[in-house]
């Protein structure tokens, strides 16, 4: 091991710093030395994965979880690779830190023709395309490492986006300084007077509300606003809906939740009560089409407190500098309680009544049936995958318990996401159990990363809905077009091939019965990776899909 | 099927007329009506890939054999997984036409927020990125498809290089016109004045020469000049050389053929009769890293006649308006044969003695013997396909027979690109037999696409040669680090668990004697997809590569 104090030394210490424990990515010549540097690091882990696309997929997962994320690819053909999942992680607000290991400068200098290149002797076709998915961009040099490292890092932190950091093969081992300030400063108090300013206009505002209600979405998991907007809805009693993209940051068994909002397709009590309140408090919400189901929202722009990361917005007045967190916590600190009743609130466990679920042994499996049984399954605390098809829809309808994490990309939507991003979420926390759900057709594209997961040891339960194509596609056009059929593969016989001995199990299931029967030994213990083939008919989907399929089509004319 | 004629309509005939047959991707909402003039379509058939970065590698392969290709991906998501696959094509001059299935014309100007987005209203993000690695991009609208699509498609073809046509969904169903012109003009003749005073200037130069060679390379392939360099060779007696990339574009059993010359890693005598030549008609050659062992050449630039697709270079002096194929024309018939003897010919199939092989059958399988017995086993009109790792360094040693054509990726170097290419190259051609050669590490990025193989029922044969890790990555850093290990899979189960069904045979092999019998089995008959698993030592690897990894550690310095 080397002893000199390295630029690559202080950027993984500085990654180790945000609570990093795990490294995504795969090795290349122009990164190799330095994944010694990490490998040798006693607070880092090396993941290494099947393909770069994977990597980047995995990080954004572990990102959710853990709250950041690194990986590492080689120049050109490995970043280029990974640059789907990292645009992901831009459009969804995913921290997440992209470094290349690229070729010496002297070589970029001179303008080589070296492999990896398009051998046009230009070096950064790369950094500008990564700069159209990325908040900040650095190339490393001797002068620049540090300082750059922790601008990029900040940015990285702070906007909740993506950085790109390039990381020419001779800097990473030139020498560099330990750093004797902290990384991250605590962030600056809102001045009083914003505050105030902010708590005079807005609490008359909600307080005159006769039917106000809270909106919640995804930016209060990535900007770790959970607590402040329990607190918000405990102190005022308001009921309170998420959108799909948020499912999850708010107890879904709480009594003043109502449910995930989507639009024309929610049910008429929660459609009513959200599009027909005089106030809605909007906590870090992105209305896109997936989510609103085609932008069919029924509320207007007037009702609306935005409450976002950036700041508090109404109709024509904004409060800057404000965090989501600190907005929350002084409004909750600034209203009053009011009763359940007189707020119509019917919380979502008693929206419908649960009724006894009886297993039919030899019927075949429905999509129904089968989102039913899962909804039994999922326990408190769980982390629940689920991939943008069938598996989104259907999970979409499933009223979680307390403390379970929900991760899903509706707004990226990249099939195949899910299963590398199992592997990050898994690895950013052992001590939960993690449940993915994802259809054969995005299973395909990704699958190889259960190696993976079967070489680190990890337990997570795998359900594969087996229905012969990509079902999302079928429902918005070519129900029987070729382009929509996929091959018929072994599914359960996967997680064997891949090099799984003695650390999985695997069930194949076609009827209620066989499900029932693998369900159950799965809640036993959680020695091992499970994996679940779940079959059912091609054209069965969730009454969720089959609605938004239709919308779709309708906004592609 | 619709009776109007399209936009959508003109685009796919226009790919039917350069040749295109079959069309690769990955559907999407963005494409899915698009895809229905594909497979509506009587010359054209519809490949559907596992995910799209295959795809772009499938249609990479299909332009290498077929002249051009064409893939369909949706909008942000399935580009930016191409991405990698396209940079590719750009580096290594292959033609292929990027289709992506985009959002409606009006959703992109009103920058409403949909899915496969970065969510910020902005539409522009991805063809950006694909303007650094292809030649043309456009979107079409209703008033320049036409106009467009052939501007395109003719860059294209003349450039070999990848470009981009963003297609959004609402455009490719608007009424066309049938084209009434052929999309390609015969390609003017140069002036006779050029031609003649490039003869005038070049003849005298290269009779002179006491040790003339010709040195060719990849683009003699690109720009379909295998012909011409031919006559060339054949009308002057001179000694021809190839470089890997452009291994197989001369037939390596011909009498002139001296080798592939490497730099310092060639034979002493192929080294020497390249680097001393007092004149190298040098035929489409760049002169890159990974080809070159490092830069290593021994000759200089005064000595070479540089004939490119762009013209001819000598010294200061410039010959544009030239094609490759017309200068070569032109020298070979102004030049004078001259006997093997006066140029010091030493043919490659005489440089080496062939000593009989004897299968020793219990020997554990060993680099060295493995291509000793693939050498036996490629036969004429062959199309080998290695991977740019141990498999390509292993081949390139490898005389080809006649019409054997060679498939690698030296430039771009992306690994796991044969396997998606494989199914291109064999699509391309099903009178051919494939033989694809790929090391274990590259496999695992890509290897779902053997079951498009096998649902096309293609019958390439494989060989996956399994030594335990990034042996490559072995050779120039860390090779017992823990990064460059993978998990073990069994890898000769995969054919049948990713679908096949008696349309497959497959083989796992660790003696002689077992890859002896494998090979025999495999000459019986070509009806059905082989698969061979070859077991060789972890750090066994092919000569060149041991002596290629240092150069390349050096390199990185």
């Amino acid at each position: 091991m080397s002893t000199t104090y390295t630029v690559g030394r202080y950027l993984v210490d500085r990654l180790g710093e945000l609570g990093i424990r795990h490294i995504f990515g795969v090795p290349g010549d122009y990164n190799l030395s330095f994944l010694d540097t990490i490998i040798e690091h006693p607070g880092l882990e090396w993941v290494g994965n099947c393909n770069e696309l994977n990597a980047a997929y995995a990080a954004d997962g572990y990102a959710r979880i853990h709250g950041i994320a690194a990986l590492v690819t080689t120049f050109g053909v490995g970043e280029l690779s990974a640059v789907n999942g990292i645009a992901g992680s831009r459009a969804e607000q995913v921290p997440v830190v992209k470094i290349t290991g690229s070729p010496a400068s002297k070589i970029a200098e001179e303008g080589r023709l070296v492999h990896h290149t398009l051998g046009d002797g230009s070096f950064d076709h790369f950094s500008k395309m990564y700069k159209e998915v990325t908040a900040a961009q650095t190339t490393l040099t001797g002068a620049n490492a540090m300082e750059e490292i922790d601008r990029v890092l900040r940015i990285c932190w702070y906007e909740k986006a993506p950085v790109y950091i390039n990381l020419p093969v001779d800097i990473h081992a030139l020498p560099a300084k330990q750093p004797t300030e902290p990384l991250l400063k605590e962030e600056p108090l809102a001045p009083i007077n914003s505050i105030n300013q902010m708590l005079e206009t807005l609490i008359p505002v909600i307080e005159k509300a006769k039917s106000p209600v809270i909106l919640a979405d995804y930016q209060v998991s990535r900007f770790h606003a959970e607590g402040a907007l329990k607190k918000l809805a405990e102190a005022t009693g308001f009921p309170i809906a998420t959108l799909s993209m948020g499912k999850g940051v708010f107890n879904e068994e709480h009594p003043q939740f109502i449910g995930v909002y989507s639009g024309k397709t929610s049910s008429d009590y929660l459609r009513n009560r959200v599009d027909n309140a005089d106030c809605i408090l909007s906590v870090g919400v992105r209305l896109t089409d997936s989510i609103t189901s085609g932008f069919s929202q029924g509320f207007t722009d007037n009702s609306i407190i935005h409450i976002s990361p950036e700041g508090v917005n109404y109709r024509e007045i904004k409060f800057s500098n404000l965090s989501m967190e600190e907005t929350l916590n002084q409004l909750a600190g600034g209203l009053k309680k009011r009763d359940a009743q007189s707020l119509n609130i019917i919380p979502v466990t008693m929206q419908q009544k649960e009724e006894p679920f009886y297993v039919a042994e030899d019927h075949t499996l429905t999509q129904k049936r089968f989102w039913e049984m899962v909804r039994l399954f999922i326990q408190k605390n769980d982390v629940v995958i689920a991939d943008q098809g069938t598996s989104f829809f259907g999970a979409q309808s499933v009223p979680l318990k307390e403390n379970v994490t929900y991760v899903g990309q509706p707004l990226w939507g990249s099939i195949g996401y899910t299963l590398p991003a199992t592997l990050g979420t898994q690895l950013a926390d052992l001590s939960r159990r993690n449940i993915l759900l994802i259809g054969d057709g995005a299973f395909q594209l990704t699958f190889q990363e259960i190696s993976t997961m079967l070489r680190e040891n990890l337990h997570p339960i795998i359900f594969v809905i087996n229905n012969d194509g990509y079902t999302v596609e079928r429902s918005i056009h070519g129900p029987e077009a070729p382009y929509n059929d996929i091959k018929m593969w072994r599914y359960a016989d996967i997680p064997s091939v891949l090099g799984g001995y003695r650390n999985f199990k695997s069930y194949k299931t076609t009827t209620e019965g066989e499900l029932a029967d693998a369900l159950k030994d799965m809640a036993q213990s959680q020695d091992v990776l499970r994996f679940v083939e779940v079959v059912t008919q091609k054209m069965d989907m969730p009454e969720l899909l089959t609605v938004l399929g239709k919308i779709f089509a309708a906004q592609n004319d």
